[in-house]
């Protein structure tokens, strides 16, 4: 564990079949007005909607609705969402769906009491938020982002072509999350494996980073060995409870800041998915998926040691009489397999993105410096082309 | 993830060789009046008490002083400690010192304002407390029971031969935790050693239980593997940071409730291990460490295919050709020899327990029945036969 860091995440969470019911402990804590938050309307579908609402009312709340949340939540909607969390004088914003309702619940409760414009103060220039803050629950119906236990907040600017996340700290946390993995099963299966592939992408954007040999890096080989088996089960039979909640707890573990304690991390897979997302409006899961392998084949001879680390730790590749490097190209031949099998879109081009748009998306990836090599721009248009 | 379940961990940790600053941003908020609690006097020869008192006088603190914490904190002790934070009307209890100092920093808490009898109400009758909760903040300079980021507290009743702990609520875990690797380095041999198989202990009680293939298991193989590679390091250089501070970490997330969320759990080795301090007052790392492969080797028919996993996932014993009880003894063997290399006592006699003493550890042991095996009373005994 290098440097020094401190660690606090005071999320409450309320996990299992009977999580909904953590809403009748922690509604009482906050004022009468509610702002729920919600996407596309697939909560009204599969009665989550209904449960909620009856709970709310049970609780003597007044409900004030914000629907039509986006998978890639824009700055559009963000101001549309201030403006109501306003008008209801909201105590609490819960937030019903997956990571992009979370993010966008967050993004506002910061931006409501803000003067500025909030995707200028937050995802350009990166500023704390110094005004009150809304707070905000979840009640989780997606797996993935990790959105329902840290301060992560992504939002898509269309005009700008920008998808950037913020990372806020403890205080923007949810106040609690309700963890249920039936509310998950309605989930479309492209859904449910881009959704474990962003948890996949999430811990390994930790790990493939510094050479330490960290505690961390043992956690995470944990929770990708964990996510695998559990993956494997749920690809065949998605409402096999065990697994599913293997999955949606690996997914919290994976993103709520504790894997990336005391070490460095990388997260240039997202900012190259990102950047493809803001010019296709493509599922998150997905983008990473399509640039991971080009990416990581890239890389891999800067950070030789740790691949073959995780081909033999994570994808259990015999190392025996093999050169680091064909243990390590081994690992990713073997993660690129499963990724197959799984369902994972492994190219741009079925993601939506032509090569005519190849020089934008380049100009949209943010580059990050702490992976085991700082790209140029001639790596960056390698790797996306490697991906069509 | 089994059942339903809630996980709130609120503690502020402040991590690495500047941790102590973390301080200055948290006595702020409580007010004047400070109970310094301590052990017996190391943290005046390593510099850490005039380090601590600084840093309370400046920030214009009253420092009332409790020092003498026992290694086995009795409830004796625990009746003089809340007479003196009555007394020092303390608005802040800072242990200094290792998780006896930190347990019974807890104890005193949820004592001070209770008109009962503490040991009675909470370590007998293990009632939950109903007064005010004194603030309680940690700095650790010992490693190994996670007292720095959970609500547990043992305490020992020399009159009656018992040591007994209660795992408190999320309301009386640690406001804070100062953890620098640095502190724990002029701990003496013996007590690393002894830390660091109360750290495998905690997570093997957690883990051997159940058989289930939860992300838990996962989360716990990591830790175990890391725990057990920073201990070869740290047992050759002591003051190597990069082992003594992941150690530490590991430490803590062995024991804050996380690796036991959705599963069951079976604390056996302690309630075992307990009983023989409550007899002899030796050092509990040891107390575990002698009573565990017997104790296993006794079990571990009832729990074959968790101990075969636990072999192969954990020490890398080879599965092929072999039957799962060959793998699974495979695995126990490689786990003494480990234990006997880096220095663990493996026998009740180098504790100070006779054979005349075990009928009344044999009676001072509370069976659990969370393990593979619900021990009886012959069971116990053979086992604590065999630890001779």
């Amino acid at each position: 564990m290098l440097g020094n860091f401190t660690y606090c995440n005071p999320t409450k969470l309320y996990f299992g079949k009977d999580a909904l019911d953590g809403l009748n402990e922690e509604l009482p804590k906050y004022g009468k007005n509610v702002l729920l938050v919600y996407g596309g309307g697939s909560i009204k579908s599969n009665g989550v909607y209904d449960k909620v609402i009856k709970i709310l009312k049970d609780n003597g709340k007044n409900v004030f609705e914000d629907a039509g949340v986006m998978p890639n939540p824009t700055s559009e909607k963000l101001n549309e969402g201030l403006a109501r969390a306003k008008a209801a004088k909201a105590d609490l914003i819960l937030a019903v769906g997956g990571g992009s309702v979370c993010d966008y619940a967050k993004a506002v409760s910061v931006s409501v009491n803000c003067n500025d414009d909030p995707w200028d103060k937050y995802f350009i220039r990166f500023e704390e938020p110094a005004c009150k803050i809304i707070p905000v629950g979840c009640v989780l119906t997606m797996v993935g982002t990790g959105s329902e236990m840290n301060g992560g907040s992504v939002i898509t600017n269309r005009e700008q072509k920008l998808k950037i996340g913020h990372v806020f700290g403890e205080n923007v946390f949810p106040k609690f999350s309700v963890l249920n993995p039936e509310f998950t099963f309605t989930v479309p299966k492209e859904q449910m494996v881009s959704g474990i592939y962003d948890i996949m992408s999430h811990i390994l954007e930790q790990y493939f980073s510094g050479m330490d040999d960290n505690t961390s890096d043992y956690i995470m080989e944990g929770l990708l060995r964990s996510l695998i088996h559990s993956a494997n089960i749920a690809v065949e039979n998605p409402t096999d409870y065990e697994a599913r909640s293997n999955i949606m707890w690996t997914a919290t573990w994976a993103l709520n800041t504790l894997v990336a304690k005391g070490k460095t991390t990388d997260w240039m897979v997202h900012m190259l998915g990102q950047a493809v997302a803001a010019h296709t409006d493509a599922t998150h899961g997905m983008t990473l998926a399509a640039v991971s392998i080009p990416y990581y084949r890239r890389i891999l001879p800067y950070g030789l040691k740790k691949f073959a680390r995780y081909a033999v730790n994570v994808w259990g590749v015999n190392p025996e009489g093999k050169t680091q490097i064909k243990v390590a190209e081994e690992g990713l031949l073997a993660m690129e397999e499963w990724m197959k099998k799984i369902g994972l879109t492994m190219n741009l081009t079925a993601l939506g993105a032509t090569e005519q748009m190849l020089d934008g998306i380049v100009k949209s990836t943010l580059i990050m410096d702490g992976g085991y090599k700082v790209l140029d721009e001639n790596d960056v248009r390698a790797v996306l082309k490697a991906s069509f």
